[in-house]
């Protein structure tokens, strides 16, 4: 038997043109000899649909689009297809997570998730009732237990402390099941796809079952899924996967067991920059963006960022705007300028001396008896924030804003002025990250694109004379080490001195990420590439002590 | 036996604070008689803590403040008190969501909330395990159920379709409980304290229970709660009702059963104004903030939130702030000075025109060959967003914005610009009930405080020549009847127009809702005060079709 696994990127809520583009899938696949094909998680909604969940005649709909489907693929292969399903008793949460058999024109047998995480990005428990009972599809005389993503995340060998109080794999081998398929969607981090592999790999071998994992592909607002699709034998031993933040159609045979493992890059650095821009690509694709718009300030994260957009969406595309102040370096626009022409994106230079004179002046009265302080520095900002989206409303782009996860975590940005944009490219990138990954593509592409300067010279805000960012924060290296135990270690003030950390420092950086979280509340939405970024992931009051 | 309902304000995340204000409570009870006292859930904590509770180390810190405030409470009376408790299982979720007994110096026994709300602003499966088993205290001969919050809200007799497999009350008339006492943390909204009454008292008459609710008090972000802790005797008798919106200790003696019903006023429209009241002055406090800056621009939507700042914080404490531009008409200029005269709060004058010319002119080269559109307005909007929060940052102020729920639905606000501000008073209030409110407000004060010219001139937002709301929208009467049926009522737009409303309106408002997600995940944190408001229980993608 021949499987097509179909990694795929829907959009969320385009139900007419993701079964389109299962219905293309289906048919290649079986030009291709596949007896089944599998999509993954909800595959025709597009994930995650979120509330729109909650829009009974959204369900109603899906359902009608996918009877339609049904019967376009009556000569086409079966397919086992995801998507919500409503729940028909009284009782209970109102859906399913569900994968059904379309199969000869039919709606076939639907198969649910028993597991509905609620960790981290995930509410899985609003819209979903869990299933009950063992998952089986009899399929031309093979048993497969059919599982939908978080099912096959609660293996008691595997995780120290699982989460969930059943694992619905269990009973698979004992009821002579010989393929386990997973319809994910399992968003990106660093280092994920290694750890899904040993789980997976682990969970195979174990119960001595082949074992085929479909991930969707594609940025949908803060996540990225990386697709990697993979397939192991009954040994764990992985013998095909999927290629890496892309479409694919991965054939699998069963018997015997065979596949493709497609090259892939687990570099950290590489994993990031792939992430970032097909998660920049997508969004903007996905909100009906052809164009972009970055603030080039000289320093690395604009340049980063422009180097994402330009790879994203075409250096055509892309517009670096320079906005310099008195206190902006020749230094620095130089280097904005050099990145430009390294990504040969078009420039415009927009100087804000004197529309920070106007501000100052049309302040006075209420700036009188008050001593300049960082006020002056936000106003800058803030105009830089008004150009820029003035040239994205007047444009139609997409703004890009340029703030990396550091100087979030602590506030060290301005609410409405550098923190404007539609989408947060860097902003769960640390920033001793993002000089790897601007070293790693300079390296990769066999030339300088991030310039030299913008790697050596110390990061500054340059909001005022002489400025650099250490003269309010620490070292970038015991800040990114501080703000990771806190954010993703979930490490208190107390456990991050006892660590090892100065005491002075680490409450004071506690403090700073307690400050900021009024601004992280009105950040744009980031692309998240760690364990935990700000945004969906991370809930935190703002009035508290 | 004399009970004492401690309906109390925390704040989040203030466990040496909440403690004190648990400590002085009992002791006041303690010389009232009364003989047990109950807080609301989870309030040593405060509530929503949200991911604090993911931070291990602040749970064990919190049962480090529990034990001492035990050995304070030695002589006093015994309490039951609402927090977190470390899931002591390697399985499972991290915690319990527990009320323990402090009595004579000595932790007692603990006991569970079994139904987790997963709904709307709700996420406590992210955190908690359910309780298994009945919740019951016996104390001094009696036999008490105890139920936290959601455990009373799965009535099957009073609910059509109930959300949870068990209702942990069902056990307790025949384990022979004689009260039951629910520890809640209940989000105010409009009508939600008639809604809770109806059900408590149907329960207690059912079961044959007497039943004491303890309701939290205060503004915590988005979420405002209005107390109004109550007693039913077992025919479902109201015996005892708490304050709205303050601090209360409710004292009620169970043998004969006998309370006090405090006087209340349940008019949506006196509902929605100490709403709006108390989370306004609770954000600011517990955000260290003691003055509030409000931009005034002769419209209902400013002056009706420069109402509310002045009542919670003081007229003294607010400024309010004209920014007329040429598009500002003399009659808004003089209803915002009048405005700020009834309300007794200061102005300051600072004209636009200026900055708007600067503006023009920086931006030509950006904009030559493009026509005027709805940038020029957006600009506007920026340049008064950025001087208001220049004011806020200079003066330590908090910058309330004044956008109304009917706008932020349909897009009708410039992000960055009127969206500018740290709490968003009126985003959950809809432009009819805006309108409600203020004439209320006249009536209730026996004075003109909103001035007749904004409750009659036609609502513009006056970022061009003679334009009006309605250039742009449906009339308000009907926008917000189809807004509410979409957000509140899920509905879709066929469902809505087969409501008998207009196709091409329905869709187009749909449409608009839409597009406008990018900004409202950038919006400040709102009050709510609807079933459904934009913000933690509107969860829906931004990149969507």
């Amino acid at each position: 038997m021949r499987l097509a696994l179909l990694q795929m990127n829907p959009l969320v809520g385009d139900l007419q043109g993701n079964a389109a583009k299962i219905s293309a899938g289906v048919r290649e696949s079986g030009n291709k000899g596949a007896d089944l094909v599998i999509t993954p998680e909800l595959a025709l909604l597009g994930y995650p649909p979120r509330d729109l969940l909650l829009i009974e005649d959204f369900i109603k709909e899906s359902w009608e689009v996918l009877e339609s489907l049904a019967g376009e693929l009556k000569e086409a292969p079966p397919v086992l297809l995801g998507l919500a399903e409503e729940n028909p008793s009284q009782e209970g949460r109102p859906l399913f997570n569900t994968a059904v058999l379309l199969d000869r024109g039919r709606v076939g047998p639907r198969f649910r998730k028993s597991l509905l995480p609620t960790y981290d990005v995930f509410d899985e428990d609003r819209y979903f009732e869990p299933a009950k009972g063992s998952q089986i599809l009899e399929f031309r005389g093979l048993k497969l237990g059919v599982t939908v993503c978080e099912d096959v995340w609660n293996d008691r060998q595997f995780w120290p402390h699982p989460r969930y109080h059943a694992d619905p794999t269990e009973c698979f081998a004992r009821e002579g099941v010989g393929l386990m398929v997973n319809l994910s969607a399992s968003p990106f981090s660093v280092g994920k796809q290694e750890r899904r592999e040993r789980m997976l790999s682990a969970m195979a071998a174990r119960s001595r079952l082949q074992l085929a994992y479909i991930n969707l592909v594609g940025g949908n607002d803060d996540l990225v899924f990386d697709g990697r699709s993979s397939f192991f034998n009954d040994r764990g031993e992985l013998l095909a996967r999927g290629r890496g933040f892309e479409e694919d159609l991965l054939l699998v045979d069963l018997d015997p067991p065979r596949g493709e493992v497609a090259e892939d890059d687990f570099r950290p650095e590489a994993e990031v920059w792939r992430a970032l821009v097909l998660g920049t690509k997508d969004y903007a694709a996905k909100c009906g963006f052809k164009k972009a718009v970055v603030g080039l300030s000289g320093g690395v994260d604009s340049s980063l960022t422009a180097a994402v957009a330009a790879e994203a969406l075409g250096p055509e595309a892309v517009l670096g705007v320079l906005m310099p102040s008195p206190f902006s370096s020749q230094g620095s626009i130089d280097d904005a300028l050099t990145l430009a022409g390294n990504l040969r994106i078009r420039t415009l230079t927009l100087p804000i001396h004197e529309l920070m004179a106007a501000f100052e002046e049309s302040l006075a009265p209420a700036f009188q008896g008050f001593p300049r302080d960082v006020t002056e520095e936000n106003i800058q900002a803030r105009i830089r924030g008004n150009l820029l989206m003035s040239i994205s409303n007047k444009h139609g782009s997409l703004l890009l804003t340029t703030g990396n996860k550091s100087e979030l975590a602590v506030g060290y940005c301005t609410l409405y002025g550098d923190m404007s944009g539609g989408l947060a490219v860097i902003s769960d990138v640390p920033k001793t990250m993002i000089y790897r990954v601007s070293a790693w593509l300079n390296q990769a592409r066999g030339r300088e694109v991030i310039p030299p300067g913008v790697l050596t010279k110390p990061p500054s805000a340059e909001l005022r004379p002489d400025q650099t960012d250490q003269d309010s924060l620490p070292p970038y290296d015991l800040l990114d080490r501080i703000i990771r135990l806190h954010i993703e270690e979930r490490r208190s003030a107390r456990e991050i001195v006892k660590a090892g950390f100065e005491g002075e420092t680490v409450r004071e950086v506690l403090r700073l990420v307690r400050l900021a979280e009024f601004k992280r509340k009105q950040a744009a939405p980031g692309l998240k590439v760690t364990d935990r970024a700000f945004g969906t992931g991370w809930r935190m009051p703002i009035a508290r002590r």
